[in-house]
């Protein structure tokens, strides 16, 4: 079975802005962003069960934000960044930048 | 009674992506980017109900992405552009920038 994955052209600003803005997705892409080696969705540190941690990887796939591919029995995630710069320039780089500290 | 409000220093990324997230409010927002007077709610042709319209705008508001200020008998509406650009550099400005065409 082969996963569905938005062209680069049919992404979708409210989508990825929903897909960003929950913390344990947001974790994935910025733990994405800093290694861009596909990787297992397994390897991911996330408080969360094995069920809601793939929805949350099913919710990224699906709005663009990540490429997932299945290599024999593991499913390997790496970041769409180059999309989404493409279609949404300065986006992820906003999102992922380091929070100002509360004065 | 007043409306909540948070601190600029207290406004939570994935609180203002999900505000941003839903095409309707997405709407209101490029609107008020349009002009930075405060404008009435009811001014904003949204294409919802007027209950689900003061939700939409009580999403925008607690997450800090608007502010609301009571005149009378009107609710006025304004961007926190500057507040969201100091504690989200370039956040704004790539969600409100124009999205380019499908190739």
């Amino acid at each position: 079975m082969s996963l569905y994955h938005p062209a680069t052209e049919q992404l979708e600003l409210t989508a990825v802005l929903h897909a960003l803005s929950d913390p344990q997705r947001l974790r994935i892409v910025r733990e994405l962003s800093l290694d861009p080696a596909p990787r297992p969705c397994g390897s991911f540190e996330l408080e969360v069960s094995k069920s809601t941690s793939t929805h949350h990887f099913r919710v990224l796939r699906e709005a663009g934000v990540i490429a997932q591919q299945e290599v024999g029995t593991a499913r390997l995630t790496s970041l769409r960044r180059e999309d989404l710069d493409e279609r949404f320039p300065g986006l992820l780089d906003a999102v992922l930048a380091p929070v100002s500290a509360p004065a």
